[in-house]
């Protein structure tokens, strides 16, 4: 007989407005029966293992969200990026006790459509919890967003904001290997210290304590901007456009200062865009996936040999995902936000 | 001896701020000797034919512009494109009767460094005017926007602002004869009967009598729109941002409701830019002037066969000229607004 394991969950209880908060999910004690369901070929049963926390979730609490992956579903578990093991599958190409990432559920267990999982785990002398980081979809982010996107050359100047975060980290670092200049901007004086200690950028400031972004971005780039890496949107795109040069380029990979707000803010500075003919694109990761390979070989020798660095912020029990997922949007995560659903 | 002539002038009076007036500029009388002087050889000496009106010498009539053209003078007269006649050369490029186009300045004759000729009139069987229209700087842009940044496809749904204007009225005819569906809007009923009954496009409308800009681009286009030529920024391109097609792009030509602003608007819902992957590209007609020759092999069979068609609101006399140019900020011209100095 099939054995039934308790399930504990992150259930989604509405659609958001504004800030996420704490009770925007419940943790629910659901169970589970260890087994595929007779005739559903296409599912694996998943242990999870850890899951990723990043800022596009809060996009898919709002309500009619028009971000095309589709809403969340108050009532049901988040879904997201996680790591995860293969307890059963019916599918030829995943067998027991596999690694894979990919789409899964907050909650310990989760039957998957296999569709959902994006790539098994070759490689198992790193973290594993780095598959939702730097070796997982930030990474490939900070890859596409800064080689495809950015077409970047040695010797450009390159800004980075949410600089020490997921993605920032990594293409500060991505940045200086390629040898660009690069600084960064972040929200404390420690995420400040960490950006010019550890990962290498030039130059580093905490924009909430700057009250003039124009200036200090002439401070640092007198010659303008190649490369803005935009992350967070609103008052510091509108002051970095003040200060791109000639045929700058602004991989949009975020805007987290917005993703809150019922009326987003307004950036005024748009004709720069035309006075510095700069070009500005949106991506999505997803679109890139089929470079993971490449990737691969792009970074893992990096960790291999020390050449890279990386930061995690591990919460430890799906009980404390709620509160390392919303604290994304008031920058208490230090690093890439992990959560530990169990340690295999 | 040398022949003294008269010289009527346009004279900015002083730095612009707001809504350029009447004032802004001055008629002057002033006198010019027609002969180069001694020593100075690479100087032409012109009789200036047509003027071109262009919203961007409103950008320069700003003090401290960030204009990469650099200010206006004020006390001096405007420079801006223009087709004029070749009265005295000591180029060997350049020979009397000559016919030119290039940066000029508003005057009747002007002694100008022949590096500030754009190109050698070669063909005189269409109308000279059109060398400041659909056979120069705007066609150029138009061409350039449209095909090089634009990257259209059979298929693709055009949106064009300012659609009747000198740039407006080619693009939506260039995508027409790309095999594309194109609306336009413009603010005057008239133009927005030009745009359906002359230039060919698919729908126009009248933005001031819009109160939901958003709700009519959504008629227009149900399935979104895949190219927005952006003409004017501000509100029009806060709506169109909401109906951008995944992998839309917009070609940043100009953002004319911007230009007179102290302050410019704020636009909000840039977040799409990433929900949609748009590319929003800001370009200048000046880098693509290596593309002129194979661009008259476009365009000049068009004229010829009569496949295209071109509307210029013409002024006579530089005395008229300080109208014509703010009356583009109020929607005064219908097509490319030229103003003739002399007819030969
Ligand atoms: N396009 C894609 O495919 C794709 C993929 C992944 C991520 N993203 C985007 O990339 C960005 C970074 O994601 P991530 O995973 O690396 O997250 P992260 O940087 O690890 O975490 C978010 C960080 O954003 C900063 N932040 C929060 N609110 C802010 C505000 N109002 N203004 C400025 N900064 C604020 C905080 O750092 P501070 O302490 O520095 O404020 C916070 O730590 C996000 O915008 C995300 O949506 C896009
Ligand atoms: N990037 C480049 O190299 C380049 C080169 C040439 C031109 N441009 C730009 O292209 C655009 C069109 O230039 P053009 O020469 O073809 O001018 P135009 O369309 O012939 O004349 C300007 C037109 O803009 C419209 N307009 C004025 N104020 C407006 C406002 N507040 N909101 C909306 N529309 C407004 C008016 O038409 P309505 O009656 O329809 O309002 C006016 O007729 C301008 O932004 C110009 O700066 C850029």
């Amino acid at each position: 007989m099939a054995q039934v394991s308790r399930n504990k969950q992150v259930i989604l209880t509405d659609y958001v407005t504004g800030f996420p908060k704490q009770s925007d999910m419940n943790i629910v004690d659901s169970t589970i029966t260890l087994k595929i369901p007779e005739g559903s070929n296409d599912l694996v049963l998943l242990k999870n293992l850890y899951l990723s926390c990043d800022p596009y979730l809060r996009i898919l609490m709002t309500k009619d969200t028009t971000a095309e992956l589709g809403a969340l579903t108050p009532g049901s578990p988040l879904t997201g990026f996680g790591v995860s093991k293969v307890v059963e599958s019916r599918d030829p190409d995943y067998k027991k006790d596999d690694l894979v990432w990919g789409m899964t559920k907050w909650e310990e267990y989760s039957l998957i459509p296999t569709a959902q999982i994006l790539f098994k785990i070759e490689h198992t002398d790193v973290p594993l919890s780095y598959y939702t980081g730097i070796l997982g979809m930030p990474g490939m982010t900070a890859y596409a967003g800064f080689f495809e996107v950015g077409s970047p050359k040695k010797g450009e100047n390159v800004f980075v904001s949410a600089a020490s975060g997921a993605v920032g980290q990594l293409v500060g670092q991505f940045a200086k290997l390629h040898g660009c200049y690069v600084v960064g901007s972040a929200g404390t004086k420690e995420k400040v210290d960490l950006l010019k200690n550890k990962f290498g950028y030039d130059e580093a400031f905490n924009y909430k304590e700057e009250p003039d972004l124009n200036a200090v971005l002439k401070k640092y780039f007198p010659e303008g901007i190649d490369i803005y890496f935009e992350n967070v949107g609103g008052k510091t795109l509108d002051a970095v456009l003040l200060n791109m040069r000639v045929h700058g380029r602004i991989p949009v990979c975020g805007m987290i200062s917005q993703y809150n707000l019922d009326q987003p803010e307004g950036v005024t500075n748009l004709a720069h865009i035309i006075y510095k003919r700069v070009r500005v694109e949106g991506f999505a990761v997803f679109e890139y996936y089929h470079l993971y390979t490449k990737f691969l070989e792009f970074v893992l020798p990096l960790i291999r040999e020390g050449k890279i660095a990386y930061v995690e912020d591990v919460a430890e029990g799906l009980e404390n995902g709620p509160a390392a997922l919303i604290g994304l949007f008031t920058g208490q995560n230090v690093g890439k936000q992990v959560v530990v659903v169990a340690h295999e």
